[in-house]
């Protein structure tokens, strides 16, 4: 076995040491990892042996106070608040219609089930169907988007992981309500999705383009598997699966073809699958997988059927239209992040569990390629993903605009799923890089710091006034919201925070991987083996990570991600063989109560820019500490921040701040000021008339807690 | 009488000499001129003596041989174009059914005056007719836009003022051809818009707001005045008073209250009343003017008379809603240039007439207020205005973002026509700057140097890959257009160009102005004595100019703009009296043949930032040298012109380049070029790696007219 190498590309013999009780320091390590070789020297291929899985959440108990808060919060708020949302009782909001439509459906699935004839009087062929007030609604009529139904099916998710973190009896009573109202709406023969039940059952599956009744399914499958292993209750997920079944009886080789057009469905099967061992389900997602992108063209063929029934001529079964859908190729030939972010991503997720599942090398190989697509030219230094507004989608490479950004919450949630997946398949540190990035940062700027308002939009320049006037910016928020209309990225920012613990390690056949460093405690077994851990660590604070072997005793490896962002490092740890690969740092021996590992990565104030291909960050760099990139606000610096520069040879200084009720490491950093103002809109070049200032500077996720304001990532140098 | 003052505001007493023979030599003068004294002493009070008129367009002869090749141009290759085009003879290319809407409307007409009933078979309430193929065409529809019939009434204007410079008898015989079918296409009662008469006569102006009446008005007036300045024939003129006569029978104090959608009627009508001194159309045009924005909104009435119709409820009669059509205030409360960008100038226009021509203090104030936000913070350095593709429309002050710039050529030309009446009001140097910018800029960017195409959007920075792939820059072509469904531009820039001789120079009781330093020879009388002048300048190549009296013999003062971009000046004249306001210089006396003034200019390069508040200029500056704003393009540069530095400290070099056969003034600057790749998309600052290249620069008007590539205005510093 060899010793790896850095990934920096030099040499890497120091290491040895470590075998026994050496303390060790390197430094310069690139803040974004670039290739290196596999722990078992294989580069692009699959191996086994590096495979991993995420523990089950009952195995891993957060104990990191920054993180505990969030997830409190999600517990406390919005958990409490969706559900008065799916229930229709929020005051002065749009209703979401969620149980209303369930509650519709199931008086349909009743009465066929009874024999009795059902007159359905609703015949919609849009995407979203605008409801009147509450107290106008039809009793028998859907309201809403045609994914209304997921809505619920995230929040069970969500509520799930929470009652596996903390038992909750009135939590689990609304759950278990939730997941009657579903067992009522499932047809007799499987089919559950109340859109079409109440308008239309015969025109099921004819527009899986839009109508993204796979989506709700895949979204199903996910709520279905978190309550049984919040729950130990199979209801739910009886139901995923007659409805998997339903799905299976008209989509599989032979038969129909067809594929999602908003993925997940793949995703969800494979977990399906990898949960309870039933290879049917595997077999749908790779028919999913295969049936994708190749000719002719699902979707236009799909398309063309509605066309023909309205007399219209068919459009071409080609596939080049659907690149929005990521079915413009078959997905062994995509090599580029493009399209719909979100269903991007979910597609991507789906592609790297079924890679890893199958040993597909060609799989693989379009996931690495559009990994790399997504992290090395396609994402904002925030983690954000999907940089124009325009079908919420990826622009070309590197073309990553500030001020007009989409950058969906839900897209980087999508990323931090791909990315697991990847570290599953293939431990890379790039992969946890991404993940965290896109974290610390997007994810958690998604919610506001009391849990009450959400970002859709991620921008990384803001300037209030300008978003309240101008349609250009009209997807740009300039402070975050209650509820959405289509309300994607709150109930998918609470399932995720929700199930932290299976983002910050995995676990292979004889190894545990840290891949995010956050405090907890964890159970792992190694071939019959079990160790409990306890890590502590304090990003917020520090680089220093501590983890014991609280109790068992257990031969195998610990992996230790080496974050990009580690400017050095020091690892003491006793007696274990010690090796790094691809970022990775693997300590393998016997393991048992009493053992540490102490790292410490060093965290310093990063001053970063972009690659110069970036037209947006030209002449502009942005400040960075550990996972966490920081930003301007007006708050702070006053207005017209793009007058600000900040002189990237000064030092920056750390200066705790308490933001939102939480104290937060900020940074003062040395700058100037430009004069406001000119004696015309156009006058002879002169040297900048400047005056000194000191910026201060937050971290990115914490941006509009206070008051409004403008905001800045990248700043003038 | 004072001797002015500086335009910088500094004393101004060394004019003295110039009563002798004396040479003068002043430096530092500010590129857009700051307010100095009017040459009556008063400051924004209307001043009747400072009056003026351009002159008839049969006493300027263009002599300047940079201007006559353009007008050539238009002559040569844009007339006969769009005479084919008007008559739907260019294969390949969308119809314009102009000629085909007159014929199908002029049978209408025969019948109705035949007394025969008339079937109407098409009922269009939309803005536009989408057009079968010419063969399948009906005789009597309407096809093409609502305001179809204003493209051949620009034509004619265009032809008319190219027959004053130059007979053509086939030519006329051409326009005489369109005059005939306009004819026989009016109403019996005057009316005329073959929209109205084949679609439903009775619906006639009900929709002022959008469908063009008045606009298709305007643009008949302006034709019909010039046909007759080119041939003396009444018919067009007869035409067009009919149609305002019935105009005037609807809409009048005591009648209906309305006013056009898409201004351009109101200086429409103004010149008519100059023109013939009827005024009853003075009258109809301070109507129009009076009614916009004033309450109960004529716009909200007409929607909620259509909304009515439809059984829908009223909308609020507040203006707000009509800021885009500049019917949100009533006009002389109007302070800011807002909505749809060539309305704002149109509009603007016909205000300065009316507040030139009826005294209107309360209406010339206004008319500053929306030059200032103009000129003073909405202006692209190029004199292009109208930042924002979404309504064509202007955006909020210091809004200038060069790639997704919309700034029309339309709207460029409706800044030459404001700017030209401001002038007529009060000459100030400042509004011939901005006339000369947009001119020599934007103006003449939206005509190929071969005249075969046409920018309608005239971006500051364009990458070809992005435009192509990018619906966000839907509306930016890296490449001149054919010719457009929507065909205002190209007419637009053809009756501009063809009467150039209105705006170099205009004529007060006493005084000759002029504006725009062009060789000419021109005829002017001074209280029944004249005299014919001869102009000699060459921007391109220089700032001197020499101006000499040829024949006659008179006492009046001849004024000379002092160009904003003049860094010094020589003037050299003889025995007249001397002295400086608002940037003209003023030289009275008596004169006679072989009187000559010399002007030298000084035309350095220079160098140019942006006021700060315009975000999209930050750390970067352009080349200017005279009138003309430079360009760098991929051509002369490669690609990726954002990696371009340019070191202002550095003198740049004239270098002289053919481009469209033209021989043109380019420059050579000293720069940097940034190393183009990073190892990752986001790594740690360092100073940046370039090397050090020499940028070659062209005058923003002549870019794209080699391979189409990159080009950007701002440079970084």
């Amino acid at each position: 076995m060899d010793n790896g190498s850095s990934p920096s590309g030099e040499d890497f013999c120091l290491l040895k040491p470590c075998l026994e009780t050496g303390i060790l320091f390197f430094s310069n390590i690139p803040f974004i990892m670039i290739k290196g070789e596999s722990p078992m020297g294989k580069m692009n291929g699959m191996n086994e042996a590096a495979f991993s899985a995420p523990l089950p959440l009952n195995r891993v108990q957060i104990t990191d106070a920054f993180w505990q808060r969030e997830m409190n919060l999600v517990r406390q708020v919005v958990i409490p608040y969706q559900w008065e949302a799916l229930n229709d009782r929020i005051p002065g909001a749009a209703p979401s219609w969620w149980m209303h439509n369930m509650r519709a459906a199931a008086k349909v699935v009743a009465a066929r089930k009874a024999g009795q004839e059902v007159h359905i009087r609703q015949k919609i062929t849009g995407m979203v169907v605008e409801g009147p007030d509450l107290a106008e609604a039809e009793p028998d009529f859907f309201y809403g988007w045609a994914f209304q139904d997921s809505d619920g099916y995230k929040w069970i998710e969500a509520a799930s992981y929470q009652l596996i973190l903390q038992p909750d009896a009135a939590l689990q009573a609304q759950v278990q309500q939730a997941v009657d109202a579903i067992i009522a709406a499932q047809e007799e023969d499987g089919y559950l999705d109340t859109f079409y039940t109440l308008t239309g059952r015969e025109r099921a599956f004819t527009n899986l383009k839009d109508h993204h009744e796979l989506y709700c399914f895949g979204h199903l499958v996910e709520g279905a598997i978190a309550w049984r292993e919040a729950t130990g209750r199979e209801d739910l997920l009886d139901v995923a699966r007659r409805f998997a079944a339903c799905i299976g009886r008209r989509f599989a080789p032979g038969k129909e073809r067809g594929c999602p057009g908003h993925e997940i469905a793949e995703m969800a099967l494979l977990r399906l699958y990898e949960t309870t061992g039933e290879r049917q389900w595997l077999e749908l997602a790779n028919f999913f997988l295969d049936v994708r992108g190749t000719a002719p063209n699902t979707f236009a063929l799909e398309e063309n059927a509605r066309r023909a029934a309205e007399g219209q001529p068919p459009l071409p079964v080609s596939g080049e239209r659907y690149r929005y859908y990521q079915a413009h190729q078959p997905v062994r030939a995509q090599a580029e992040a493009v399209g719909h972010a979100v269903r991007q991503m979910y597609l991507a997720s789906g592609m790297a569990d079924a890679a890893r599942v199958n040993q597909d090398e060609d799989m693989w190989a379009a996931c690495e390629k559009i990994w790399n697509s997504t992290a090395r030219e396609k994402m904002y230094v925030t983690g954000g993903v999907g940089a124009t507004h325009v079908g919420e989608a990826f622009s070309r490479p590197f073309d990553l605009p500030a001020d007009t950004a989409y950058s969906e919450t839900c897209a980087a949630i999508g990323l931090v799923f791909f990315a697991r997946r990847m570290l599953q398949a293939a431990p890379r540190a790039e992969y946890g890089d991404v993940m965290e990035r896109a974290l610390y940062n997007t994810v958690l700027a998604g919610m506001a710091m009391d849990g009450k308002s959400f970002f859709y939009v991620n921008p990384l320049e803001v300037d209030p006034a300008a978003c309240e006037s101008d349609e250009r910016l009209a997807h740009v928020k300039p402070v975050r919201q209650k509820w959405f209309g289509c309300a994607c990225c709150p109930p998918n920012v609470a399932r995720l925070l929700s199930s932290l613990g299976n983002y910050a390690m995995t676990q292979g056949p004889d190894t545990l991987y840290f891949h995010l460093y956050i405090s907890c405690e964890a159970e792992t077994e190694w071939q019959g083996q079990s160790l409990r851990l306890g890590m502590e660590a304090d990003l917020m604070r520090d680089g220093k990570i501590a983890v014991k072997v609280l109790s068992g005793t257990a031969h195998g490896t610990l992996a230790f991600r080496i974050p990009g962002w580690a400017a050095g490092r020091q690892i003491s740890c006793s007696g274990k063989e010690c090796r790094e690969a691809e970022g990775y740092l693997y300590l393998t021996g016997n393991w048992q109560e009493g053992d540490v590992v102490s790292l410490a990565f060093e965290m310093p104030i990063q001053r970063m820019q972009g690659d110069p291909r970036v037209r947006e960050t030209r002449h502009q760099l942005c400040y960075a500490r550990g996972p966490m990139v920081y930003c301007a606000e007006e708050a702070d610096n006053g207005q017209a921040l793009h007058l600000l520069r900040a002189l990237p040879q000064e030092e920056p200084v750390l200066s705790w701040r308490e933001i939102g009720g939480v104290k937060l490491p900020a940074l003062e950093v040395k700058g100037r000021r430009l004069e406001n103002a000119a004696s015309a809109l156009y006058t002879p070049w002169q040297p900048p008339r400047e005056e000194e200032t000191t910026l201060t500077l937050i971290p990115y996720f914490a941006w509009c807690n206070r008051q409004p304001g403008e905001m800045r990532v990248w700043l003038y140098d």
